[in-house]
């Protein structure tokens, strides 16, 4: 099979974990028997340097020429970088916001699990972990407060600011489907997410959803209020199966889980739409202190490749395949330095990538 | 000194933990020779039940006349109580939304402290927490996405609901000054929260709290995405002095925050205005699964009246008295269900109160 693959090496660390990713990539296809062809993309930071913006249309025009888009990550240091002297519409993120909305990618999927071998990692006490936690988190990315029409006026004098949240149920029932669907593969179980007791969005939020759970007999739903989601992903992480929610409390949620989970440069995510395109990265950031020292774990970006096979490919038995190779480099000790403990052996970027190619 | 002070014993384990707050103002009283005068008012569900809505005119008038209101806990079961039948607008939370509105309590200060004594509570690893850590959550309360406009409209037959997020610089500016002025009397750093690479509110947001941070040169300022400090508070929460939020975040946050210090039912909060007003609550919720069985936590209440002493009465040592109360009952090993642990003598709601009045 061939893959055309748009690849987006991005900024900071990105280049360096993409780098590897790609290499695993064609590891599988050699073993597999698939050509990976990649056509480079420029976007963020990057893309400001060379364009002056962070997203070109013919970028754009390329991501959608692909079968699906491997990223590195977007943006710098806030506080040093130039990028951050533009005003916000110009800044590397920019360029994250327009792509999703320009190819539709609505369905946003973080996995947060515990990693055996990396329970070390994990900030939360052994008793609450002990049966491990697995949990993907369903966030809606092309709607609510991100793309509603917003401005600042001044009113007699005083400087006003207005954000829209909203949301269709057209917009929600395909998210929430595409919600259940995959918990139909998993263990059977929706939390959705909302703020049903003040929002008026999340009122037609939880209403669709539980229109949309009709057709998902086999599928238990449970809503949850952010507030308490928030809590009880500290409190008792295991819980979760799918959480399904919109876009903002998606971002705060997901980063929470990630974090819970203990190993941010472990976990991928990936952002489809209709089709069978998607746009796959790590969910951790650009990391600007550790660019260059060859220390950045690749890990997080192999495992979306490996998400990309899945998803954007129906590469089932690859996807795996990596997904295995990865458990089995963590099992053999080895372990990139935000995720060394006592007793392993660590290495560098580029070696954990040849480690896991080795696996393959 | 004459206290008058309204009291809402509320619903769930509100009357109960109310109570032995009660018990301990009048100790107070005792001891130091002020007069405690109570009026007792309705809301939220027991207002439901008596008069049909969450809160009256009446009801906003009392707590008016009084110098502060000590509040037990709203609400109930959502999916068993007949209470949440009712359209949202008549549930027990909105009285909650509308006291806070009506009153002008904008300014609502949640502390998560991590108690020496219950280290064992707390979810996160001893390596964690070793340094302990201490925070005051300052969360604005009467804006944004709170009580923005907001409609559900059918457009085409498409269901569509619209909240509206908005900020004037105002706003922003009492809040960040209640901040910076808390700020000022504890270790000096505010952390503002907000979610500035999306929203025009937290553009206009960072550049008041900014504008305002020049009246306080004392304290440190720092700016955190909203994301990135779901993540914090799970990583390295004692990092945090005064965080600094709206209306949604500073609901998400607060309590995740008092989640990871691991003792909800410890948690005071106080809701105040421009004026020496104030409402005073516990951070968590009305528990109603051990209604009547005598064993909820009257300490967050407890605290909460104590922080009615400091900000509604100026009485600092009345209230440091109750704080250092509270603290050599824990030192004694006296704890609650909740705060139960290994080799501790574990006491019921009553004898809590009974305890903290014999150290008065
Ligand atoms: C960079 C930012 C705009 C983005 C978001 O908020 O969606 C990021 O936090 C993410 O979660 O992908
Ligand atoms: C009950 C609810 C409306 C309320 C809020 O969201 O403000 C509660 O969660 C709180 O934090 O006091």
């Amino acid at each position: 099979m061939k893959l055309n693959i748009g690849v987006i090496k991005g900024d900071g660390i990105g280049p360096e974990i993409v780098s590897e990713a790609m290499k695993v990539l064609d590891r599988i296809g050699e073993v597999f028997g698939h050509e990976c062809c990649y056509t480079q993309l420029l976007m963020g930071g990057a893309s400001i340097d060379v364009n002056g913006v962070p997203l070109t249309d013919e970028t754009i025009g390329l991501a959608r020429a692909s079968d699906a888009v491997l990223m590195g990550s977007i943006g710098g240091d806030a506080g040093t970088s130039p990028w951050y002297q533009l005003e916000p519409s110009k800044r590397p993120e920019a360029g994250l916001l327009k792509i999703r909305k320009e190819l539709n990618l609505f369905a946003n999927l973080r996995p947060a699990v515990l990693y055996d071998e990396l329970k070390d990692a994990c900030p939360l006490k052994e008793e609450i972990i002990k049966d491990g936690f697995d949990m993907m988190i369903m966030r809606e990315l092309t709607g609510g407060l991100y793309f509603g029409e917003r401005k600042t006026v001044d009113i007699d004098g005083v400087r006003t600011a207005y954000d829209e949240l909203t949301y269709n149920e057209k917009e929600i029932r395909r998210i929430a489907r595409r919600g259940f669907e995959i918990a139909a593969k998993r263990r059977k179980k929706v939390t959705s997410v909302d703020k049903a007791n003040v929002l008026d969005s999340s009122r037609l939020w939880r209403n669709v959803v539980e229109e949309t759970a009709k057709d998902y007999p086999d599928v238990a739903l449970e809503h949850m209020l952010v507030d308490n989601c928030a809590m009880q992903l500290v409190k008792a992480p295991g819980q979760f199966d799918v959480i399904l929610t919109e876009n903002m409390f998606g971002d705060i949620l997901s980063d929470e889980a990630s974090m819970v989970a203990g190993s941010i440069g472990m976990l991928p995510s990936a952002s489809l739409n209709e089709t069978k395109f998607g746009l796959y990265e790590p969910s951790g950031g650009s990391a600007p202190d550790i660019v260059g020292k060859g220390i950045a774990n690749p890990i997080a970006a192999t495992l979306s490749a490996a998400m990309m096979l899945r998803f954007s490919f129906d590469l089932d038995m690859e996807a795996n395949t990596v997904e295995n190779a990865v458990s089995q480099v963590l099992r053999e000790g080895y372990r990139t330095a935000d995720i060394m403990a006592a007793g392993k052996i660590q290495i560098g970027t580029r070696e954990m990538g040849e480690k896991i190619c080795s696996y393959i």
